[in-house]
């Protein structure tokens, strides 16, 4: 399944696929489809490209983002339709050991049923996106040093963005080419998102890890939510008294479905490409990055597997977690063994060389382009030099959620204090308060101070194991480490630490983990909570590490979009930005791949195949009911939701559509604009095409929308909502 | 890869698969292909189907058996070609753990070079074949029991047999279609057979395990044997004086090949199949005998691939056993899911049904048949209740080679004693006494105490755990086992007993043992050697089953063959019987098939699936030689071996012809009757075809020639053989 992990990574750059019109490449924006027009009538679109291009008509007013996960409006009454795998924090959510709806699934019959995904749950329903290109990058002094540069770009951008959220809509202002053009995104943020039905494991997510990124796939990747607002028809928190949201724009169904050949539209928030990166920031991944990611992940995978099977309650906690994890780590292997063996890191190396060439072949090209590749360079060997370090200390973060929590609430106390919501830092600034209270609110379900301990322990060990030059030295005071100590010795120390620091500390209660970030930073640290006290302690190396990453934003806001103008001019054509997590849409082909030798994937899988794959336990493990269904198919009862060519009810499809984590719960689109199916994965093979898009291989799989329509009919009794979708009468 | 064990079974019955014209079922007996005629021309066959019938003509004359696996002249110097699988007992025999031919292959430059492949083994050319029903069968008196029914029938096949061996050629009278048919085959049997061509375990077993009866497959599975005799043309024993064998008939190669769509005939000695056996016999398989097995091969590989461990000498010395039992144990997963999953074991009951209740509604034939079905069910109902200990006896002299040595010289050495050769045993005939003796010397390779006492050992404690109305009590009595005893003491128990046997033994050492088959009786038993005490304290159970097996194959061969005959009457049409490791011929088409939901499996695999599977250790271990000139061939190298639709090297092919293990090795032959590729393998999906044929799905794997010439001239400098074979000039 596709990532949701949105990547920290500041670089886009561009290389162009050639000509366009012969691929399906392209996450365009919808601004750029009328501009494709050629292609898409070549390719048998019937219908207006410029309907893309108005945001809030249709088709593009029913799409939303869930914030990590793509949906869209399916009904006039606030339905929403999106992936399974994007429900799982809201399933882990209001899930007990008593009653577990991660694995159960769950229906609610009717309205007053329905139940709150939590706090922080959010769809954003995108308003206008407007080019703001000239005001945040225009009359630069060029004597700014790059800290300077940062600085001055940072407040443009929270001062459009604060004028922007004047309206009451949520803004962002993005990047796009890597700093070439900025976008000022408008959004309506709804703040009470409700489950409404999901089905069971067995179903949603059934061929679990195994069959993740994997064709052919019969996975029945969905679940619905419900947006719900205020009775004055404005974005609310939960309340009881809130009535559903009445969409300006929903997707219409159409059972009838697709078929090999079929024109189909994706439409979504595709979080992170890599396209344009250079050859040495994917060198730094190859080589570093994904190596290093995959052992981390497999340790900390073993970790969790292995606490969980102490009680059922942390097996819970630790499920979204885990999946996540999972799912990332076949993500890189897969993403390596292309850059590797896929040859794409070849491929980029030649591509930079071509590009250098290029620009030295031209005096006055070589006076415009000449210096940004070293000084691109330069910039990363910088970073290269603590990235041991780096990494550690982020873990240490990512691993503590009591950690991340206490520095959380010290640096947001030391925000508050500035006067000027302008001067504050981005994420702490006055419109980020109540999503942090959210978010401190909303962990609480997943919070257990022994995972938290497991894998907190680990970061320790790593930090135990740096280098001599790389210490992180405060916390080799805290804890008693020294560069060089013997293994045991180190894990004695660490251990007898932990001890100290979750005795010492209050951080997992909710109500006192809520009252720190009312408080000023004197009475936080009056606290003396151990975590607190760690946090401070690493509070210098944080900021030192900030400063020096402004600096650095700085002279990549200098570099990088003139390294994009320079491509842009070699290569020439349309071209689609590398994904930003803004709305973007895609448009291929339902088809079949030659995958391995000797082996073609067809286009569409179907009930046939969970009768084979069904073993009864584990992730094949598809529900008795389903089962019974399936068999009186066989019986010869009858379904609208056939494949008549295919002479079965379809389960999941193949496209040549070109998309990426984020993309998850796109509704995918016939030539119509009518919903026929579900964005849900990319394959294994061809995962690295957010390096490189492999114009022959790449393929998109979608949960085929009649599955959907059969399963709600015949195996979870949710005729109702089928009724509500109209398409039963 | 196909099994070259041959099943021990007796039973043969005929279910028809409808019209013979839609499917490519039927391992034909070469006499019936004239009457296939109509078929043939229908798959675009212009050649003359009679040919087939002439079984020292072209092509028939040039398809040999090895006992075991088939294969073929393809040199008038006696030149044949075989799998590289059913070569691994010679290159074992070979070997040291300093040159491990079943590792590094071997080639040999001149015919001087050439190995034996030892004492044993032997080329079958197949000289005629002779309808003998009449003779057999003809004229017994109603009123003989079953026992005497058997041994009137023994002695005329034992009778025949001799006369027909009097001509210097081996016979075999062979019972088709349940003993309904029978046929006198006489071979020509080569004594000396050399080793000149192996590959590289990387390349001739390519895939391993992992890949065993999967597709898609790139295993180079051929080796080259030649055949000698003595100076005067007439098969001889190994002699450095020998000369090689001119064959009357000989294969020639079409390097050209062969594309999807193609007819292809396979010739070969398939071994056994079960398509014809009662619905209650394929139930005792499915429910009993496959799971035991199962269980069983699992337990016997893990102690044979821990032992193997200790030194490289015991690995080499296990090899073949195991790769012997991974490939049952594979196949018989393969089989049972067939039977279960696939529905064949619910097949077999219905159409047992149809018979029954066709029988029922004729007065007359409820006369005629009408009792045949219920006394085949006592019969079996006789066999099953001591199944268990039956399984176990017979496990014991499959686990020691030691036992089965002493119980063999000790037989031996009884039927020597008669007077008349008529009176022996078959196989104790004096037509078998040379090749006991050159079994015992050819197993002085493989024979190990250490890993005969571990799978001994493992026998004895399932013996151990026999219920108290199944015992072997001579075993108790030796071992000092009781029914019931506590795990752990019988586990003391049979270590202390394995201590005293293998240090009463000398059977290992060769020579010893070899004086033993010349010994009379009285002598063998005054060795007091613990083996041969253990074989003479279990010789009066052994007595005592082989006399109630005569009784049963007697019952067996009065009621079978009318079963058979009502089959024949209720289906009609022409019929191949099941397999019985006689020469038979199949055609089908070279073509592709769908497989698991949502994957198609292409006809053909290439040299990009080497490069693809490729890891570099294990089973996907290509050697460094072959990977060179696949990257010189990509550079663009030019090479005749090209399948020129498919755009690279074929390595293996799919067809839908009907084989079982026993034609491994078998030539594929195109509609001229050229040689373009060797039958290895089936596909894992349809194993369970030698209960029933499935008529969309069963494949079999073929390698492409053209990839042993490809890899003969570019990878192993076997350029002189292929010259041999009028391929270069």
């Amino acid at each position: 399944m596709q990532s949701i992990t949105r990547l920290l990574t500041i670089a886009v750059l561009f290389i162009s696929a050639g000509s366009f019109l012969v691929a399906d490449e392209g996450m365009w924006m919808p601004q750029q489809i009328p501009d494709l027009a050629p292609k898409l009538k070549a390719m048998g679109f019937t219908g207006n490209p410029a309907a893309f291009a108005d945001l809030t008509g249709h088709p593009m007013g029913a799409v939303v983002s869930l914030g990590g996960c793509s949906a869209s409006f399916i009904s006039p009454e606030g339905l929403i339709v999106t992936n399974h795998h994007c429900a799982v924090g809201a399933l882990q959510y209001n899930s007990t050991p008593q009653k577990n709806l991660l694995v159960d699934g769950f229906l609610a019959k009717t309205r007053d049923e329905e139940i709150s995904n939590g706090p922080g749950a959010r769809v954003y329903v995108t308003q206008s996106v407007k080019d703001v290109t000239e005001a945040i990058t225009g009359q630069i002094d060029p004597k700014l040093d790059d800290r300077q540069r940062h600085d001055l770009t940072d407040r443009r951008i929270k001062e459009r963005t604060a004028a922007c959220e004047a309206g009451g809509l949520r803004c962002r202002v993005a990047s796009f080419f890597g700093g070439h053009k900025y976008y000022e995104i408008a959004q309506l943020e709804i703040q009470d998102v409700r489950t409404v039905y999901a089905p069971a494991v067995g179903i949603g997510n059934f061929g679990g890890e195994t069959d993740n990124w994997r064709w052919p796939r019969h996975t029945g990747d969905w679940s619905f939510f419900r947006a719900y607002v205020g009775k004055d028809g404005k974005p609310a928190p939960y309340s009881k008294d809130n009535v559903p949201f009445k969409p300006r724009q929903i997707l219409k169904i159409q059972p009838a479905g697709v078929k090999s050949g079929d024109l189909v539209f994706v439409v979504g928030y595709p979080g992170r490409t890599q396209r344009h990166q250079t050859y040495e920031e994917v060198k730094l991944t190859t080589e570093w990055t994904f190596p290093r990611t995959i052992k981390n992940y497999q340790d900390q995978i073993a970790i969790l597997e292995e606490i969980g099977k102490q009680d059922k309650e942390l097996q819970i906690k630790a499920a979204s977690r885990l999946r996540g994890l999972n799912n990332t780590l076949t993500n890189r292997r897969g993403m390596l063994e292309g850059l590797v063996k896929g040859g794409i890191l070849a491929q980029k190396q030649k591509a930079q060389k071509d590009l250098e060439t290029w620009i030295a072949a031209d005096p006055a090209r070589a006076k415009q382009f000449g210096d940004v590749l070293p000084a691109l360079r330069a910039l990363q060997a910088e970073i290269e030099k603590t990235r041991e370090r780096d990494a550690v200390f982020a873990q240490l973060f990512s691993s503590s959620t009591l950690l991340t929590s206490a520095q959380s609430a010290y640096l947001l106390s030391i925000e508050k204090a500035k006067a000027n919501d302008m001067d504050r830092e981005s994420s702490y600034q006055q419109r980020d308060w109540s999503r942090i209270r959210e978010g401190q609110e909303r962990i609480q379900r997943t919070l257990d101070a022994r995972l938290d301990r497991v894998l907190l322990r680990y970061a320790l060990g790593l930090a135990a194991e740096l280098p001599a030059d790389q210490r992180i030295a405060p916390l080799d005071k805290a804890a008693g480490l020294t560069p060089g100590m013997a293994k045991s010795d180190a894990a004695k120390a660490i251990d007898s630490y932990l001890d100290k620091l979750y005795a010492g500390t209050k951080m997992a209660d909710r109500d006192y983990r809520l009252a720190l970030f009312d408080k000023p930073t004197s009475e936080i640290l009056a606290t003396k909570d151990s975590f607190v006290e760690l946090a401070y302690a690493l509070d210098p190396m944080y900021q030192a590490e900030r400063v020096a990453d402004k600096k650095r934003q700085g002279a990549d806001s200098r570099l990088r979009p003139r390294y994009m103008q320079a491509l842009l001019q070699k290569e020439g054509g349309l071209v689609a930005p590398d994904a930003n997590s803004t709305l973007r849409v895609t448009f291929g082909q339902i088809k079949g791949v030659d995958s391995k030798d000797g082996l073609y994937w067809k286009p569409f899988t179907t009930l046939a195949g969970i009768e084979q794959k069904h073993t009864g336990e584990g992730e094949f493990d598809a529900p008795a009911r389903e089962l019974a269904a399936i068999k009186a198919f066989r019986g010869g009862k009858k379904t609208p939701f056939l494949h008549p060519e295919v002479g079965d009810v379809p389960v999941d499809f193949l496209s040549s559509v070109d998309t990426t984590g984020g993309n998850s719960g796109s509704p995918t689109l016939n030539g119509k604009g009518e919903l026929v199916g579900l964005l849900f994965d990319g394959t294994f093979d061809t995962i690295a095409s957010d390096f490189l898009y492999d114009k022959v291989r790449t393929r998109s799989i979608h949960v085929d929308f009649r599955y959907a329509l059969w399963v709600m009919s015949e195996v979870d009794g949710a005729g109702h909502l089928l009724k509500e979708m109209g398409v039963l009468d």
